[in-house]
Formats: C-alpha cells, sequence, structure tokens
C-alpha cells in the first residue's frame, strides 16, 4: 500500500536501525507515508551483492516497486590486498562495473525508482588500530586494513558513475572530512559510524528524498485530530475506499 | 521473502523508530531475518484503529501473513471524559471487545500469526501538568487528561483478553512501576517512553519473540566470512536456488 524505500548496502547498512542510525531516522521521518525495507549486509562487497539483485529486486514482480533504493557499497570493496579484510576487495574498475550493474537491475525492474549512490566514509587509521587492539590484543595485525587514500579513490568513483547515470549521489567521503575531528565524532571504530556519523547520512538522504517530493506524500490515513468522533466511519469511508 | 512482524498501535508505536526505540531495536536484532513494519497511528484509540484492520490486514492477500504482530493500544482509549483527551475516549468494556475485534480478525487472516498484546505505560500526572504548561503555558488546561488509575483498569482488562484469548502480552503498566523513579526514568511526558522505557517494551517484546523461535530464523543470505572468495557463485546458488 505504502512506497517502499530500500537500504541496500553493507554493514553501515545493517546496523542503521541501532539507536540514532539513518535508517530508523528515515523510517522515523516518513513514518506513515513511506515503508522502509532494510537490505544490510555485513561484510559484502559489491561482487558479493551482484548475486543478491535478483531476489531482492525480482524483474517479475506482483507488488509495487520501490519508489527509491540506496546503493551504499565500497567500504569493504576497498579493503587493502596486504591486509586482513583482503578476501573482501574488489578492484576499482570492477567495483564501477559492479554499481552500474545494479542501477541497471534496478531501472530494468522499476525505472521510476529514485537510485541513490553512497560513497564509503573516511577511514581513521587510528581507529582502526584501536579497534583491532581492543579485538585481537597483541595477535592485532600491525598491517592497516583499509586507508583513507584508497577509500577515496572509491568514494570518487562512485560519484562518477553517479554523475554518468544521472543519479543524486552522497559524497560521505568528502562531507565527513568537512568537519574537524571527524575521525572521532563520525566514526567510532575508524570504519563505522557513531550516531553523529549516522546524523550526516540521514541528512544528506533526506534533502534528496525531500527534493524528489517524499516529504509531501500522504499519510495512510486521517490525522486523529481529523477524525469526526461522532462519526468516524465517514472519516475512513473517504480514504479507505479510494 | 522474509517474515514480517507488523506493529499495531498508536503513537507509543509510532514513535518507535526513534533514536533508542523499540520498534527500531526489533528491526536491528532480527536484521537479516525478519522485516519490521511499522504500523503506529499517533492519537489513536481502538475505535478508530478497528477501521483500518480490513486494509493492514486483508482478509484475502497474495503476500505471506505476517509471522507476528504487536497489538498497543489504550493510552488513547484510557483518556478521561472530563479532559482535554476526551474525544480520545473508549469505555473500557468496549475497548476490551475491541481488542477481542482485532485479535479474531488476524486469526482470521492468518492463525499462525503470534499476536502479542501490549498494555498502555503508567501515567505520570506531574509529568503531563509539565507537559501542558510547556505547551500551553498559562492556558494548559488545570484538569487531568488521563489518570494512572484508570490506565491501571485498561492494564488489567489488556492482560485479561490475553489470558482468555490464549496470548502473550506485555503489562507495562505493572512491570514499569516495579522500578523506583519510573516516572521520569521510563516517561517522557509522564506518558511517552524515554530511550529507557523503549528498552523495557524491547526487552518484554524480544523474550517473547526468542521464545516463540524468532532467534532461531535463519539469516537470509550467507554470513560474509562463510562465501567462498574463489568461488561465491558457489555459496549463493545453494540458498538461492531454495
Amino acid at each position: 500500500m505504502r512506497p517502499h524505500v530500500v537500504l541496500f548496502g553493507d554493514s553501515i547498512t545493517q546496523q542503521s536501525f541501532r539507536s540514532g542510525g539513518w535508517g530508523a531516522s528515515v523510517a522515523d521521518t516518513y513514518s506513515r507515508k513511506v515503508d522502509v525495507v532494510l537490505r544490510g549486509y555485513g561484510g559484502y562487497n559489491t561482487r558479493w551483492a551482484l548475486f543478491l539483485l535478483n531476489h531482492l529486486f525480482p524483474l517479475v514482480s506482483e507488488g509495487p516497486s520501490p519508489a527509491a533504493v540506496t546503493i551504499f557499497f565500497g567500504a569493504n570493496d576497498a579493503a587493502l590486498l596486504e591486509g586482513t579484510g583482503k578476501r573482501q576487495h574488489v578492484p576499482l574498475e570492477e567495483y564501477k562495473e559492479n554499481l552500474r550493474k545494479m542501477v541497471q537491475h534496478i531501472r530494468d525492474c522499476s525505472p521510476k525508482t529514485l537510485v541513490v549512490l553512497i560513497t564509503p566514509p573516511p577511514i581513521d587509521l587510528d581507529g582502526r588500530r584501536e579497534y583491532a587492539r581492543s579485538m585481537y590484543g597483541d595477535k592485532a595485525s600491525k598491517v592497516a586494513d583499509r586507508t583513507n587514500e584508497v577509500t577515496g579513490t572509491y568514494a570518487e568513483q562512485c560519484v562518477a558513475i553517479a554523475k554518468e547515470l544521472g543519479l543524486p549521489s552522497i559524497n560521505l567521503w568528502s562531507k565527513m572530512q568537512e568537519t574537524n575531528g571527524w575521525q572521532r565524532t563520525f566514526l567510532s571504530d575508524g570504519l563505522h559510524l557513531t550516531p553523529k556519523g549516522n546524523a550526516v547520512v540521514f541528512g544528506e538522504l533526506v534533502k534528496i528524498l525531500d527534493e524528489a517530493g517524499f516529504s509531501d506524500l500522504p499519510y495512510d490515513f486521517p490525522q486523529h485530530s481529523e477524525i469526526d468522533e461522532e462519526n468516524p466511519a465517514r472519516s475512513f469511508t473517504q480514504v479507505c475506499t479510494a
């Protein structure tokens, strides 16, 4: 009945319903207007995510197509070949091609769906090191699993693909680094988001959704103050027989 | 594809995806296992909510029926006839009958759906007064819109209906009052929930869902650590052709 907004991505999407999470905030903001569908897959890169496309966005579907889809990958693609995340690494050119395939597939399903590309956030090496030590102590790898520079090249190409395909995008990598102390303010372990980091994603995404008319969508049923308490059936008949 | 958990209720449900909200926490806890569907209608009582039943839970539906539904009304039904919320008031006997109708309707749609009844939270008169003053200043009504005692009778009957129908229930009214200082710890305006109040609903609901097997539900796709990086197609073929 309500339009769907699908959040498709890696752990930063999967965790977006934690306290202060950007996904839950989107659901709250558009409550009674859209349904937010969480499709976050922790640890996934774009290569693995391609296998999900046909299942999450079937070409032939009984239901309505999503009104919007966020595609938020790259943090794992950008894992270094020399680090502990090497199995997640996807070369930059393949990352770009995978993003193109995702967008094309969603367009094949539903040409009207608003697709938003989100870049990975920046990487804070100190935060990554501290996290590894807190998890593995002296056994923590001394080699970085990601660097800010390499992740930046993925972010840059994500924005370029959005431009090439005529889509809105959120350059989280750049946006976050505009704030002094972004390393601790926005990142909890040098990669994942604090509540303030979640607020950045939320703020940027809501701008795009509102510009596309999402805040103007109708409520699914009357506001309680509009219900005729003497004859409530009348208030609902108008809406529900539509 | 995934089982649905529908949260049906008034503002305390509608607001459950705010930061620290109980609904978002349920979505986070069972992420990649269930989809949480938010159907909260601020200001609604059970009388008005009955008009939504056929739309939210159609008797004939293409899609899968919900795995679980929470029914969380009563805070508005219990508004006093003498107060500012009088138009929301529903007599106790009608509230009981309306709860029965809701449960019966959901059972008619899908006999296997787990239905959980949740009572309204307790009422803190001082919190309500302060809230009214903060909103309306000197024009705030001096008459209470709700009392803890009256709301308690609705909570008691909600639990009785759950027992009569063989359903699990959460007696939020009683549970919260077991904690000293519940008035400020759990309630933000004498009625709605603080993050700690949300945590009470979440904790009680997860106990019920886990007992019904929800934590044992399978993930929708392989965990990233289980993906064969040399041959990822194999990891997905096993799951996706099922």
